[in-house]
């Protein structure tokens, strides 16, 4: 069969082609092998450079830190792995910390202070686990190397992406070392603050004993003051506990974020233990005063504070080609609900996945990884901001929706869960209705009647000791 | 066990609930009855309709038609089922049809026109269906009707939905009648036009005989002309075939969609007969010139233009309930790759089930619904908006996507089925470059380069017989 075409364009076209390619045109790629280029040696970046060498991508991984380097370092951050990123780890065949032996199983909440905080425990379907960053991410760069990915120990900046750009056909960010925050714009609709909404201690302990016998992460809020999370968390010197205080800031903790442990250890923990005693009480009866301190010594806390920010998800670059922003740099979320790591996971896999499947990397790539990673992840980033606004003077429509999970086994126990689905959680939180219809598609219809709700009392023992987990129970759904 | 909460904050808040209870609040409906309001009764209402009285919830339909005014009425339009809609209706138990009766099994193509065309043949993975409006729409209305869907007769106004709101928990629009255009505001990123890009003749014919012995569409373009569509189609007086001719505004055919077939009906056909002989022979050949005509009578015909437009996906009413845009109003479709009804059903469905699963239909719910729904929709309307715009001089890229799809059966039957999936096919022509991996990657890494695509003629037969269906090769696809 002949086809005709007018002449012109097929010439004109056939020039075009020829043009691309000496240029290495962007569809080249097909059936060769893909060249990604990432920016940036954190979970985002490993676990993106992890799949893609499951996928016999040609992978290059730029980060200024050294395998043998993060012993030394200051305590990264505190980050706790839920399920579902412990599932991608197993995928990945980096599941070096074993649920079994390091995780811990779900939430105690404790809300509100003196005379008696509203209390209740939640279990997840599957465990959660915190092993710090300076052991984390060295591990799973030696993996990564060892899986043949290629790693080049320098600092990059925002201006020497263009002429990275040319050794690949993608390139994505995931550090915020650089100025890269200068290329990814951000996007006013999803960034409300243009400050830290908490001023943040952050440091591993110890002598503060772990709750027997099951392991679990325990989540404090003081109204007016802050919120803490204490999470079980492996160090160099095992399994310890990691403090997120969260501080509001002009409230009475903000002087946590600010008091130097290195000018005086014994004051900052004398100041610390007075502050737990007083807004963090359950904790502060767990504690050792003989043995608290940093666990391994005064590299072992962080204090600062975290803007929470959504950034543009992708840049044209001056060559035509794409720079994708991974991770925290596309969404920074404060860390009040523990949900960073796991969203860089859920976005690098999903990125890795898109990269795989498809052979051209532009906008329209770019549009199914955003309709694939985004509703999660911008889910979690609104989550946490409604949470950390609402907690401040625990908003009415908060309070009775967490009386109703401190009362409602059923509902602690997905409220837990969800800490995995942040999406899930948006789809509760997103409106006061929402947060009255959650409720109630949970408990059925009667109890979530306002005149009813202490019908519900059946499921929420008398006292104490009934908020604490019912362990057969919990035993018995891991086991299934 | 007590929970304490500071008394203000759960009185202002138990006022709060009593408030919003005699005013029924949008979180009243959890556990109860669903009510929705839908507004038009054509694909997208009479498909959302169903599937929601298939789970049981209370719907009105409001339409200024009753099933038996239809056979009296103007030909509505000419659409096409694909198999995915074909599949919606078998789950629905409305495939009044079977397509083993009444479908068709793949499409067509000339391209082009004298002195040879580019011609090619293409199948889906299971057979599209075309069935007359007057006879689809009336019959699923009963079927509604007999599921306990309730009808009310009127016209509804876009004045009139407030009113209306205040009957049910969501309200749904999926006409244009009433002005509910005004309602939903354009998107100006997604409507680039202010104008029809087609000046259009749309009608069945009788006199046009089917290809034998498998039935097929035949798209034809003829470059500087326009493009017409020959679907064989279900009408009155049994299979005829439906013209669908797209004339380029200025161009020689143009004038098919001024000349009024009343005015004097030899005259009209005599003038489509001189049209269809000089840019679509192949069918001019098929036709019987004694028995040309409008297949049912005068009625048969429509001209016009639609102006491809899209629309807020919803808008929030006075009363803070939703109302939303589902269908035509929701994204008009140029009728050129027959995507329109395929795309109403698709949305209606995922709404369904979205209306099914959530309790609240707030922005977050959109945000659902739109996420699920969007990449088909707005998929198919930017595949169709670059067909517009690049079949009418056929622009080069064009040319050499469907010089290749001609030369290679693969990618015909891959084009072809996509007409299912208008979001694969958008991700083949939303760029340049994707129009070249796309062919590289369903033909393999060597046939793709310009110098050797002629290599690829093992796949395409020399001459007319051969672009011919593989009918042996197609039965047996269609027997797995």
């Amino acid at each position: 069969m002949k086809v005709i075409l007018s002449e012109p364009f097929t010439n004109g076209w056939v020039v075009n082609i020829i043009g691309l390619a000496s240029d290495e045109p962007l569809w080249r790629r097909v059936g060769l092998r893909k060249r990604i280029g990432i920016i940036g040696a954190g979970t985002a970046g490993l676990h993106l450079g992890l799949y893609l060498r499951q996928h016999d991508v040609d992978v290059t991984l730029f980060t200024d830190r050294r395998p043998a380097e993060y012993r030394g370092l200051r305590l990264l951050n505190t980050v706790a792995h839920h399920a579902v990123t412990v599932d991608r780890e197993i995928a990945l065949g980096v599941d070096h910390w074993p649920t079994d032996a390091f995780g811990y199983f779900g939430h105690y909440y404790y809300v509100g202070a003196k005379p008696e905080p509203l209390r209740c425990y939640g279990d997840y379907h599957a465990p959660s686990r915190a092993v710090d960053y300076r052991i984390y991410l060295p591990r799973l760069a030696e993996d990564f190397l060892e899986r043949g990915g290629k790693v080049e120990y320098r600092l990059v900046k925002s201006s020497d992406i263009l002429a990275l750009s040319q050794r690949f056909d993608l390139m994505v960010v995931c550090t915020g070392k650089g100025a890269f925050g200068q290329l990814f714009p951000v996007e006013p609709a999803y960034t409300p603050f243009d400050r830290p909404q908490r001023a943040l201690c952050v440091g591993i302990f110890k002598g503060i004993a772990q709750r027997e016998p099951r392991r679990a992460v325990t989540w404090y809020a003081s109204p007016g003051a802050g919120e803490m999370i204490e999470i079980p968390t492996t160090t160099f010197n095992g399994m310890q506990s990691a403090l997120v205080i969260e501080n509001i800031i002009g409230g009475d903790l903000e002087i946590l974020a600010q008091v130097r442990y290195d000018d005086d250890p014994r004051a900052f923990l004398d100041l610390l233990l007075g502050k737990l005693r007083k807004h963090y009480p359950d904790c502060a009866e767990r504690i050792d005063e003989r043995e608290f301190d940093l666990a391994n010594g005064p590299l072992d806390i962080l204090q600062g504070g975290v803007t929470p920010t959504v950034r543009k998800s992708h840049v044209k670059l001056a060559d035509g080609k794409l720079a994708v922003a991974l991770g925290d740099l596309h969404v920074t979320v404060d860390p009040v609900l523990g949900q960073g790591a796991n969203l860089a996971s859920h976005a690098a896999v999903i990125l890795g996945e898109e990269i795989v499947r498809q052979d051209v990397y532009d906008e329209r790539f770019m549009e199914h990884v955003d309709r694939r990673r985004n509703d999660r992840v911008l889910g979690a980033h609104l989550w946490t901001n409604f949470m950390l606004t609402h907690l401040e003077a625990l908003e009415p429509e908060l309070s009775l929706l967490l009386k109703k999970v401190a009362q409602h086994r059923e509902l602690a126990d997905v409220f837990t869960d969800n800490f995995n689905y942040p999406e899930r959680q948006w789809d509760c939180f997103a409106s006061v209705e929402r947060m009255h219809a959650w409720c109630e598609s949970w408990l059925g219809e009667t109890v979530g009647r306002e005149s009813r709700a202490d019908d519900g009392d059946r499921h929420a023992p008398p006292g104490h000791p009934a908020a604490e987990p019912d362990l057969g129970r919990a035993a018995g759904a891991r086991a299934g």
